[in-house]
């Protein structure tokens, strides 16, 4: 299956996710309940770790669970592990063969804490060290570039929250997720126009807050892999402390900016980049004024929840990014210097 | 004072620091041992979240303590706090000013956490927070890129450390952190002419692993807000998964790559890029090899330690970045859309 493929079946691969963990995820806030944990201690790399910066929002937000990002070669290369104790030890990897993040869950096995594996491979060393596991039934990736198994690992992510925090409410919203994808995944043809523009970008910034701070590593994430464009991703915080000083007339700043909590700071950023630096912006969000600061502006649905926006914003990131690589003329099928499986130590 | 003297005078105002914080230290760890914790949540910005980065390895492989990097945004924006158990809740700030890291050690205090705020203001809204005060006495700083703030608030963590291993050999080598460093300024002039060559450079990436995972954030902060290069900063394991595919004939790569645990595998990485991409590479290092591979090659002390090696590594960043910023005909003292204090939300 090829990349542009693998983006559009998404909603109907959630779908099918959902459906083989409802249970699971049920079983797992039971067996763990949010009483008996202190912190979550998450190791991940590339696509992974960004679905592991959602889960440190949204457990935060919604669990008030504190998310610990694993520095994996303290268990690798420093052989130093920290002491883990009251954590849920997570792995989140597609392949679930990098040594260094099933060293992680190793470890955290011998200290007697509870590990979970979130993957796509159930036969894995990652899956089969953990004590649980969400298999997040994406399907065979056959792109090199990760695309559904990101936005499932975001699924199982909010489904363990939903589960942990017992709410229906919770789980009506992400049963919606279908419906706002499938709208979105509609305007392909309207970012394919809108890619064009940017056929001669060589370099940008991808700004994104809160929850979605996930999403503009993701999104900058695709540049790179299939682009080559030298994309960075700041939430707007730390873009104003320093990194601002790189916008100039026409710099081109992407942003995942849509309505909730963060929405104010990040618009007043943009408008500032809009009007004091004349940056070129290309805007996703359902905030009517926001998306008319864009020079290219792409919607998202009107009544979609800041705490799933993650998995619906990176649908027109990753349709950007693939036409991006078409308009560059490389190849979306086999990006330069990457491979699908990644054994790091 | 200048930018250039606040770099060079670095080493005399480490000596200052360290025998003012000698009993604070010892205090510190004696009031907050490291059983009664266990994990540290730290809140910060800019280059003090680069100080945390160190923070994060340091005492993860010297006391065995997990640290987890807060979400400011988590107590702002959002208002849901995490619940903060059995952590030592830190804030670091060279103003001691922000809002939001300000926050995030109230909600500790709130929640009955031990606090400690890392900060060169002791009169701050910081300060005047936290239970514990670790007061860098970097004296003050007036270019508006930090630099010594910086290194003091490295020199602070590995303090801490140490007296929290209540370690002779860890303060002794401390102390020689003065001599390191000056033999490694001395090379001031060697590096300006050595910046010539990057001039028309408009971007790059820096590298670094472990330890120096926070130096090569820093040295691509300091980039950025100074010579407005797009400079993005990675760990040699992350930049395998994708990014490395930016790179192509001549693509400048900044490495921070001292001897110790983490060099194998980025050295690796540094052939890799030399021989198959023919990358443009200025090195940082102590190790005859890697050096080898570089463009550019700046030397370390070939007996400094790899723990502290980010305080020492980092001072030739700063006079490239300097240099580089006069090459291109910038302003040293005044960068563009920068300010002293940020007031984040």
């Amino acid at each position: 299956m090829t990349l542009h493929a693998e983006i559009l079946e998404q909603t109907a691969v959630w779908q099918q996710s959902y459906a083989e963990n409802l249970e699971v995820v049920q079983a797992i806030a039971q067996a763990v309940p949010l009483d008996s944990i202190h912190h979550a201690f998450i190791a991940a790399r590339g696509t992974s770790d960004n679905a592991a910066r959602y889960a440190s929002y949204l457990w935060g937000t919604m669990n008030q669970l504190p998310v610990t990002l694993a520095t994996p070669s303290l268990f690798s290369l420093y052989q130093q592990p920290p002491r883990l104790r009251n954590a849920l030890v997570i792995g989140i990897s597609q392949s679930g063969q990098s040594p260094d993040i099933v060293n992680v869950v190793v470890e955290g096995k011998r200290q007697g804490q509870p590990t979970l594996a979130i993957t796509n491979e159930p036969n894995s060393p990652l899956a089969q060290t953990a004590d649980f596991v969400i298999n997040i039934h994406a399907g065979v990736e056959t792109a090199v570039a990760a695309t559904k198994t990101y936005t499932t690992q975001l699924l199982a992510i909010a489904m363990l929250s939903a589960a942990w925090s017992q709410s229906d409410a919770q789980f009506a919203v992400i049963k919606r997720l279908g419906a706002w994808g499938t709208a979105v995944l509609a305007q392909d043809e309207i970012i394919g126009q809108m890619a064009q523009r940017y056929r001669y970008m060589a370099q940008c910034v991808v700004l994104g807050r809160g929850y979605n701070y996930a999403t503009a590593y993701e999104w900058s994430l695709k540049l790179k892999e299939l682009t080559y464009v030298v994309a960075e991703p700041y939430s707007s915080a730390d873009f104003r402390h320093g990194p601002i000083a790189i916008v100039d007339r026409g710099f081109p700043v992407m942003a995942i900016a849509p309505a909730g909590a963060v929405l104010p700071d990040l618009h007043r950023l943009l408008q500032k980049l809009s009007t004091e630096k004349q940056a070129e912006l290309l805007i996703i969000s359902n905030d009517e004024a926001t998306l008319a600061l864009a020079n290219s502006p792409i919607s998202l649905p009107a009544d979609l929840p800041e705490w799933v926006s993650p998995l619906i914003g990176i649908l027109p990131a990753q349709l950007f990014a693939y036409h991006l690589t078409r308009a560059k003329g490389y190849d979306t099928e086999a990006p330069r210097g990457l491979n699908k499986v990644t054994r790091t130590q």
